[in-house]
């Protein structure tokens, strides 16, 4: 059995992870901590949870948590992971971060960004950017996992094997994504309130998210040449899901057949549906799958590629269960089998 | 292994069956079936579960489906179950009936309800009511279950250890349920349109719904004499759930500690939880669980008696299901063990 | 023209009464006060506002609001209206109190409910109840008026005339309420976050809630007797609405046509609609309606009558303005006259 | 009094319109027609209009009408509309055809998108395009007004400014939009039922929706010359409200300023308001107002530009009471003033 540990348990995400954990055949859950909660049962902060797990949660002390534990997961605000993470604790477990201090290898373009100082830039090589359908092999026997935001895995998924396969012009690409309000998280902020959300839709963070970068990053590198884009995300009056569709200018001469070609590089993946219909966040709902699907434009020459994703399963907890199930050697699907139900 | 068969497999219910006998570890779909998209696959209906069941529907044939199954699931429209099965097609397959045409124990009072003739009175003393809590020993053997109602499955559930033990007053009871909107099925009427339910609350078949006479049937049984109560529904804007609100009149003496020990009865069920705080059907939310809280009011003399379950589950497929392995003499919790993902 | 002032203006009572009060004919808004936002506009905190009301936010100061109004509308936390009014503040102008502190006739019943202290005891005899259709002429000519709250406002106004005519036994009457999320106020707790209240429904202050005394006292003064009951709130998943639904035992002999004759007290009032169909929330949202209705239950001896209501027009602003407009001699709809839109 | 009639009056747009018209001082309401419900009072439909319009539904007879009535509004299904009005008719009444039949100039244009034919080629060249805030002039006077779509009406208004300054490149546009649910119609559809909607979000129409030629041909007169551009609408779990975000390249040089000053020619207009921060649909949510931002991105060279309108007041009903007003020679605002609520 592997031993878990989570800080920054009673987020969303985290709360997230506890429950697919609870689940999970190979793992026992042997250190819970929530700086805001601690000393109070899990169950009594998610009541959906009472019988499941009761356990008493501590404080977020990531040393106690490493001897504890083979794995720490981290799901905790910008700026702390990286104060906490040090080489010797790595010696101790392995860490699966769900935030976003080890994600981006530059520490200029981080700070930049995120408008705080980063604590432990040498960590940056030492860490792992945990998309497996990308780095699976990478990930296997890291001590550092950097889990990829969930706006950026939905997106960076949707447009990679394009990039990958230069099948689009590398520049003018537009992320029009939208999500869920669950990605807000649980902090009690007046935007966050039910009637500030609830029959209304709004973007956000236009020209200034900080997912942008990470996405950057990964196609850029997929590219082979540094690529600039344009990310806007969109709250959605609906507790989970985020769907990102994704414009580009197609190369001359590119066929519906060397699009699909592209894609089937996914054909093997056990979390990746490509499928005709258009992707709708209900029918990925509570599991760890990404449904793609794109149309061509003869009229405009664009491709419109469109994934769908739920933000806190493949976008968070989902996706950081699927890094420790490559870390620990098991098959990736373990505890990830949950089928969708419909209407959920 | 057991072979299943459903018929009815596109409506909600018989949707969740399908997603949850995926999923169950004994259980093998061998016909499902559907009236209105017989030829086409269940994941073109339901495209959340693509890979997970992608079998061809066929038509509604009970013989076909009795002779290729151990077990029946039915999920039709009322009139049509009655019609169906037989003592000989119950040598064949074993029926669990998820409608309401062998809830009833008695004809006439099945027929002044629901308006439409009974085609198979003589059944009505070889169904077992399949609710396992109250009687799982009388299931056990039988070849033909009766599936309980959703609101029926809440509101028995919670009154039926207060009666059990006669705390309260049997003349006088009223319930007053909520429930999401799943429940209205997913025919294309009017008033199932998003915009004529969201943002807005409703009662309906005030004074005259169905699962009146179950409710009373089964609650009479439990106090030894006839019980005639008031049961109120209302449609809620949301996917799914149901909160059952009970009002009764204590009867004198009876204090905090008689109400609890009559609620210990629940005290092994792996689907109930007695709980402190008050219930929210978000707790249950795709889960096969019970989630009941009370308080008494000095005040007043009264009772408040609280129960929620999701009626997709509980209410309907899980419980199936858990009358599946009853059948079987499988451990009930078998394939129902589905946490509670929060918030989902 | 009358000059207005509110304070509390950004909570969402205050809100909708700027609202209102800026499409009034009769009326001049001059002092809006928030003690959370002073120094920024209102438009600033309500966006849909801007053109419409962009004043200054000033502090709560109610001398300064007296001085320059002819009406002061209070939209405060319990206690604080109590310790602020006073009689000579009254004499500089009227006061229309959208809290609680000034309803309930008896100091001990306030401060046993609200677990507070009240500030002024000797104003209790000044105010008026202002509810309109039941005390229309005792408001007319008084400086004092306490708004009635939502759940009461609902909840009397549909069983006033059974209680009136003597039709109801007036023990055992049972009032289960259901309320949009803006009655919980735009506060920034974790139980108003979208995530925490969409896709669920829940019970809450079963026993406790402090509409309990407000309605008994109004109902009691109807029956010239005392009456207690039991009233139960729930959270919806809905911006705004209330639904009322009240069960009571019909006394012997009472017919359909003895009900609709108790009904018709309400015939001429411009905001009662006694209708044959059943209320629903949306049929009333962002008027100042009450939808009534009922049925009679001849298997039990019930009456169960339901009424309609927008929580934050009829239950807080619209109120209000009705009765400002009874104070000042004005016709009552005078301002109140937007129609329903639907869907809204 | 301006005596009016609405074809397709249960429709949600022309309803929306019957509740305008019932609180719009200048106009009489004289014949309201509804295929469906025809020999039922309007009220029967809409209960939310009882004791405002009770009037009874009559048949869909145009004829009728315009004897009857100055103006006749139609909200009818594509194709209908083309094949009831004639010149003759248009010298009895005017007309305002809420549905597409008049609105694209170009008949070929129509039937490639439409795929219907065209039964009166002759009136597109006497119908005008009826979007005040560019075409107030031409509208003056005329017999035949084709009211916009409400894409259409948001996307436009939101790009017009930046075309017709020469501010962005016209090749390479993309306008990602929002919409809620009521766009879709009452129609008894399984893709509008609420559990099919609520709780997800989906793109559709991607490279066919029918509102792309229209938007085409408003910006192409705006730029002088041929603009084909990329519209992907999205289905949103909300009642109304239309979000545009359009995504272009600036020109070379162009600055803050002249963006600012480009936006300027709405200065005076009514209903249209330049704002700071980003648009959300709830602040226009029951009004006939554009609220327009934008935020240029040095980064990428594109201008985002976003605007959000009411779906069924500025982008139908609304919109074709602004016509109304301007055909009669009214003050544009009449019977359009109301203020915004919130949260609604």
């Amino acid at each position: 059995m592997i031993k878990a540990a989570i800080l920054g348990a009673t987020g969303y995400a985290g709360a997230e992870l506890v429950s697919i954990l609870s689940g999970h055949p190979e793992t026992e859950l042997v250190y819970l901590a929530s700086h805001s909660y601690a000393g109070k049962r899990f169950s009594d902060i998610y009541p959906g949870m009472r019988g499941v797990c009761d356990d008493i949660l501590r404080e977020d002390d990531i040393k106690k948590a490493a001897e504890e534990a083979d794995v720490v997961f981290l799901s905790l605000p910008a700026g702390l992971a990286s104060a906490m993470v040090t080489d010797e604790l790595l010696s101790h477990a392995a860490v699966i971060d769900l935030g976003a201090d080890f994600r981006l290898h530059d520490k200029d373009v981080y700070e930049s960004w995120y408008k705080t100082e980063h604590h432990s830039p040498s960590l940056l090589q030492t860490a792992v950017y945990g998309l497996p359908e990308i780095h699976r092999n990478t990930i296997k026997g890291k001590r550092l996992v950097a889990n990829p935001g969930c706006y950026t895995t939905c997106s960076i998924m949707t447009l990679y094997p394009l990039v990958k396969a230069s099948l689009i012009e590398t520049d003018g690409i537009i992320i029009d994504a939208k999500s869920g309000t669950s990605g807000a998280g649980r902090g009690e902020k007046l935007g966050s309130l039910f009637c500030e959300v609830n029959e209304s839709i709004k973007a956000y963070g236009v020209t200034t998210h900080r997912h942008t970068p990470e996405i950057e990053q990964e196609l850029s590198e997929a590219a082979g040449r540094s690529i600039v884009l344009q990310f806007t995300p969109h709250l959605v009056p609906m507790n989970r899901g985020i769907l990102s569709v994704c414009y580009a200018r197609l190369k001359a001469g590119v066929t519906e057949e060397s699009i699909k070609e592209a894609y089937s590089i996914y054909k093997d993946e056990p979390f990746v549906r490509i499928i005709d219909t258009l992707p709708e966040t209900r029918y990925v709902k509570g599991t760890n799958l990404v449904d793609i699907s794109w149309r061509m434009d003869k009229r405009t020459g664009n491709i419109i590629a469109m994934g769908a994703i739920d933000n806190l399963v493949k976008g968070a907890a989902g996706q950081a269960v699927q890094n420790m199930n490559i870390l620990f050697g098991l098959d990736e699907k373990t505890g990830l089998s949950r089928g969708a139900h419909s209407p959920l």
